[in-house]
């Protein structure tokens, strides 16, 4: 990239303090950055840095007030830290060489359609009557099976594999080896202690602006016509387990190595941290937020608690009790002490056989 | 599929109430069901449906009694979920294209023995000496290394890795991302406080039956010689641990996202849910379940427990004890309280220190 | 293989007694082995077996007194195990077939570098500007991004995927199914409750002598200049979340299904046992020992702690505490007891509208 101060101030609809004419190639964090470079401040922690960068520009906040000499030029707008994410999405674009066309080999079934700008990669797979939307990327060892219909805009990583009837909407982004549609985990116990596997004929429908992380697990739903859902706006991260017939709602964020069971309906706004286990055919309630190893068996039907453990409870309450947990040894000390005093005054013996000492 | 109800009543050996000759395209739920289709009822809480569906035709229990005028035609069996069952799976070797023959790109080392009516996807690799029985559909990307085996009847989804030397039997199959055979985690510590690992020389056998899901790591053994085996019947589901040396008893069920640490050895007909830990070289008792997010630390000896906590104690237990664990900071305000009481009484002063409210 | 004895003691500076020309080759367990083989004992549990053994030889302690007659010879040595390691290793390098060269089809883009005595499976692909150092082996259906640096002695197995900028340094092992450098998970919140995704721009840094299991994933940093960095000697497991700009320090072990969330730096020769998680923005001091499930929720600032539970707390005391848990309903009703004794003898009604039973 190269810009000169004016042009990034357009951009970002900032107001440009120092040279307006000089050459900015590179966005660098403050601490870091170097001449040609653009940084930003955002969280005051870093202001010191503001004084002995050698970036060539700084976007601060426009009500910024130095405490000393700044030596970088400087772009005042309403909010640095989203003027510089604005940077680095058309850093991203310029530097993502925007591929369109096929490379070779690359294996393509009868009845594909494709629209404009799409990108295929070599060894990557189209099954049967897939349809593809325009601007679609797909990397190099990519799987789509037969009749999978996919939007606009969507960036499937190397190695996405995608069964056949799924349907994924516009601007989703599939991360490398996530793997989407695969049979959910259902079995008919036989009279010998056996398993028969029962065919899953439904699918898996992403809807729009969803991401999903790397090596994460979307199964089908099990009857045909039925599916597991992802609303729009979702954000899965990485080494997720999404069950058969799931429906996860709009812009429920789940981080990496969560899984929901079998029929579960997660509401939408949810915030659910890392290594979470929710129980099959429950119900959790819109705005829900859940802290990371927590372990969901029961529905939650009010909107926007906070909870932890196993089974969850409200997080402040389970750091209370959790609080009084590693002071147990002493609680059953006491109590043994205190049984002891009332035996002498009631002139009884206390009978505790299971006292903390030989149990 | 297109089949009359009476063709249908012939393959679930049920009787038929109503026109027989009437032609059933589809399968579908009671809710959803549409003219041409057929549909099933099993769990008395959807009875309400049968008096307003559009199904063509219902199967029912045989001893069904209707409460009002059903539209729909009957078919009338012992058990309508398993006779559900069995047109779903008709139904699934119908639309699944049962594939035979060879999509090219694909390679094929030397010395390969391959049975009939396989199928070898694009970009799919077969290693030197491999064997595979009959009716084996390899899916395009998946990756066969040297010497491995596989049985008749074998479903590869697109994607799966089996390293060199892996045994698999007849019947079995596996989702896309799972990787078979991959180093046992074993590290011999140098001096230095590094590291050097230890080559992983066994292998990885695979009975008949066995169901393995998508992103699932079974891992080789260690010595010369050895296997990590997973019994005949063994259900796995997606994103599973499996560790060097494990073993897997028959018709064992494993939930998402489980692990299962080096040289366990879990028994037959066991029940394990999901983000289950189990620790290394211990041994699982038969028919033992262990409920989601346990963790395992010492062997399990008594067959059929019910598991829950970590470390791991009786599932009723737990939840009596953690029924207590939530009004924790109440029993310990409790305890404070009667230890003024007693001290008031017996005229000495109570010492706690670390009483809840400065701890 | 086929050896002599006398070369084996050789190879192990080891001595011989009995038949040094005798002809070994292949190695086993003590329990297993046969005429021709190999075995060894270290753990004095196995010693009964080394007087009924058909192996032709066996690694033993120099100082190891027999109780018994022993039939097969005996190669003396300082540290059995270690020796026996050495064999495996030697084995283990001649039964895999060091391929070098190119199969295909395989892709390769402009301006590669490779080094010499480099293996390009089939269905692997290689992006622009790639740097190959020499004996690295790409196994089939790898997937290296552009601009990727790989050192020397490097393995990536079946279907490893590395994204675009990642450095891997020399003698690096990776797993099938492993991704590297796949987006962090950062999304900025909008007004309406939707996330807005946040260009990852950083990279990843491996360093010399890691290795990596199966289906684990590392993202890249956010900020371009920022690398998640896994330094010398790391060991991860199978099916680990590694997210963006963390970093493991030297050394440090991690079992499978373990998780570091986002900017947290983990210290040198730490031990990380399974399905641990680590929240982000957190220091973990060198040393320290994480039991399995345990959940960090802040810093580790003492070295060589052992933590347990979630929040953790020392191993040691989380034991003691959980010991109590176990008894609480016990506890609970001994509370009650005696506020009921106590009640009586100072002749007051204790309140306590939340006891044990109705609660």
């Amino acid at each position: 990239m190269e810009f000169t101060l004016n042009q990034i101030a357009t951009i970002l609809q900032g107001e440009v303090r120092g040279d307006g004419n000089q050459k900015i190639n590179m966005l660098a964090k403050i601490q870091d950055a170097k001449q040609g470079q653009i940084s930003f401040l955002a969280n005051p922690k870093y202001e010191q840095y503001i004084y002995t960068t050698h970036a060539s520009a700084i976007i601060v906040q426009k009500d910024f007030q130095p405490k000393k000499k700044i030596q970088s030029s400087l772009v005042l707008v309403e909010d640095p830290y989203s003027s510089f994410t604005v940077l680095m999405e058309e850093y991203h674009k310029m530097i993502s060489y925007q591929k369109v066309g096929v490379e070779q080999p690359s294996f393509i079934s009868e009845n594909v359609v494709i629209g404009k700008d799409c990108y295929r990669g070599a060894f990557s797979y189209i099954g049967n009557q897939v349809t593809l939307g325009d601007n679609v990327k797909i990397y190099p060892q990519v799987f789509i099976g037969d009749r999978v219909t996919i939007g606009n805009d969507v960036i499937l990583h190397p190695n996405v594999k995608i069964y056949a009837d799924s349907k994924i909407g516009n601007q989703c982004v599939i991360h490398s080896g996530t793997v989407i549609g695969s049979d959910g985990f259902g079995f008919a116990p036989q009279e010998d202690g056996s398993y028969k596997n029962i065919p899953q004929l439904g699918n898996v429908v992403i809807e729009d602006c969803v991401t999903i992380g790397a090596n994460t697990v979307i199964d089908c739903a099990t009857l045909l016509g039925d599916s597991t859902i992802i609303r729009k706006g979702v954000k899965l991260d990485n080494l997720i387990q999404v069950a058969h017939n799931v429906e996860i709602g709009k812009n429920t964020v789940i981080a990496a190595q969560s899984g929901i069971s079998g029929s579960s309906k997660v509401g939408e706004n949810c915030m659910i941290a890392g290594q979470v286990g929710i129980a099959g055919h429950l119900v959790i309630a819109n705005g829900t937020s859940l802290g990371a190893q927590a372990g969901i068996s029961k529905s939650i039907t009010e909107e926007g608690q906070r909870l932890l453990g196993y089974p969850a409870i409200d997080i402040k309450e389970y750091f209370r009790s959790y609080a009084v947990f590693k002071r147990l040894p002493d609680l059953g000390h006491r109590l043994r002490e205190l049984e002891k005093k009332v035996a002498e005054f009631t002139g009884h013996v206390v009978e505790t056989p299971n006292n903390g000492q030989n149990r």
